[in-house]
């Protein structure tokens, strides 16, 4: 028996809130010690399903090595991404579906990754190939981040394993798939406890193209009139870290959850790119993307190519 | 529908050639095309073994971006150990059960890595999880290589989720383990057809222990008697690699597979600390390692220490 903490990336989602609360009762089946841990603030979306489904908010840890030797790493594996000593305990799990990159360990592990929708959606397999049952509120929890990840099945990211999976954990939850899917999308959207940095810099990642640096963040919203009409909050928000940072461009993308379509706002010297990769007019720094809802899947890719011709 | 190319590392064991031969099966279960290659040649035990189920060896190659996008990697993910080419291909699937190190992909994958004996018993798990029979011919392979990485159950790297696959593909196989296991280990285990460098360097590794390097090979052999009646020539060409290679030690551990027992030679200019590691008297460049099968998990960390005191 060993002691786990159990954790997924800083700045929780609602997949990585689910995804350590499943694996560390997974890990309890396996007659370990566990417990889920978060590696900051949890609002929005994942503070929703935890009160709907009355499940009890991790603890928020700083460091681990404090606390025990082995960790259970979930929906990340960049050390950048994780906890700040991840370099002084031993990671034992990791249950992801994002690529792997500057993760190393010196002893074998148990690692499990698969293309889909949710790190939730693996979880639930490895339940089922196990033989453990799933408690109704860890269902629910797993749903959520489900629906969280891929903007209700709208994401291109969304296999056919995520929506069959996730019927059958509504079913355990006892919700209704799309009345509960809105109501939670639309907690998570609610602007008016968000700040300008939050909706700016609260998801933003950053990434290398053409030896430039890029950040991109992206919010959900619902309806873009109330967020547009805090436009220059953002962009003077996105303009100093850009300065700060050293950035070439700040990119953020704003989606509508509900209609499956984005606006894009952007600042920087030279935003001429943008207009490439998106086959697009920039006007006051703001420009349309209809049909986007993906970052990974339809925004880094192009402005990727465009900044490589 | 993808075409895959499946291959394990280079200097191909029993678990690798295997564990190809069986995912390259399973993936055209999942409806895939998939061939099982091999990164060099295949001798001994793995030989053997293909001969024994009357299953075809894979073909050998050089590089796999002039055939094939996308492969899957079996028994490996460090890059060196891969294809020379593995940067110019997709990896969409790793099964294996070795630590990971320097592995980077720039987009989401299948990776399932679990600390068992082979990789053929992770395999063997997958079969079941998905529902697919393994044919007898595979069977026998995969019982080959988990007999061959535990040494029959011997070797502390065993686990008892080995030990119950094993009997498992055995009835699928139609083999009594103890009396094929000994065969199957004595054929590996035959000198009479190894050159020196073949027994010196055919499964050497290289290590860095406190900024030193260290080459440590391991021979399976039965009776140390035929062996050490070559030991001058063992030693001349483990003190050339020493030199053309820049190292501080080369250790050869030679393992009678029957007794579980080793042996080791060492050239270098300083072998104090592989006195000190294995409390021992080197003498005439040899000494004993009762008791030990595995450089993993009894080789590996006692020298690391000695260095690093």
């Amino acid at each position: 028996m060993t002691n786990y903490l159990v954790f997924g990336h800083k700045k929780p989602d609602t997949d990585t809130i689910a995804s350590a609360i499943a694996f560390a009762y997974f890990l309890k089946q396996e007659g370990h010690q566990a417990e889920a841990v978060a590696l900051g603030e949890i609002t929005g979306e994942p503070a929703f399903a935890l009160d709907k489904f009355g499940v009890k908010p991790p603890r928020i840890i700083q460091t681990a090595a404090n606390e025990v030797s082995n960790v259970a790493l979930v929906d990340h594996n960049e050390p950048q991404q994780s906890v700040d000593d991840i370099d002084q305990v031993q990671i034992d799990y990791v249950i992801d579906h994002h690529r792997i990159s500057g993760f190393n360990t010196p002893q074998p592990l148990y690692y499990r990754a698969e293309p889909l929708g949710s790190t939730a959606t693996i979880l639930y397999k490895m339940f089922k190939e196990y033989g453990y049952e799933i408690p109704a509120d860890i269902a629910g929890m797993m749903l959520s981040a489900i629906i969280s990840d891929t903007l209700l099945f709208k994401s291109p990211t969304t296999t056919e394993k995520d929506k069959e999976i996730a019927e059958k954990l509504a079913k355990i939850a006892e919700v209704d798939i799309p009345s509960y899917g809105l109501e939670f999308l639309k907690a998570g959207a609610d602007l008016s406890k968000q700040s300008d940095e939050e909706i700016v810099d609260g998801d933003a990642k950053n990434f290398v193209m053409n030896d430039k640096s890029i950040r991109i963040g992206q919010t959900n919203i619902i309806g873009f009139e109330e967020i547009l009409s805090r436009k220059n909050d953002l962009l003077k928000v996105m303009e100093d870290k850009r300065q700060e940072m050293n950035l070439e461009l700040y990119v953020l993308v704003i989606t509508d959850v509900l209609e499956s379509d984005s606006i894009g706002l952007v600042v920087g010297d030279d935003v001429k790119v943008v207009e490439a990769a998106f086959n697009t007019k920039i006007e006051n720094h703001q420009f349309d993307l209809p049909g986007v809802v993906s970052r990974k899947k339809q925004v880094v890719p192009p402005l990727t190519s465009a900044f490589n011709k």
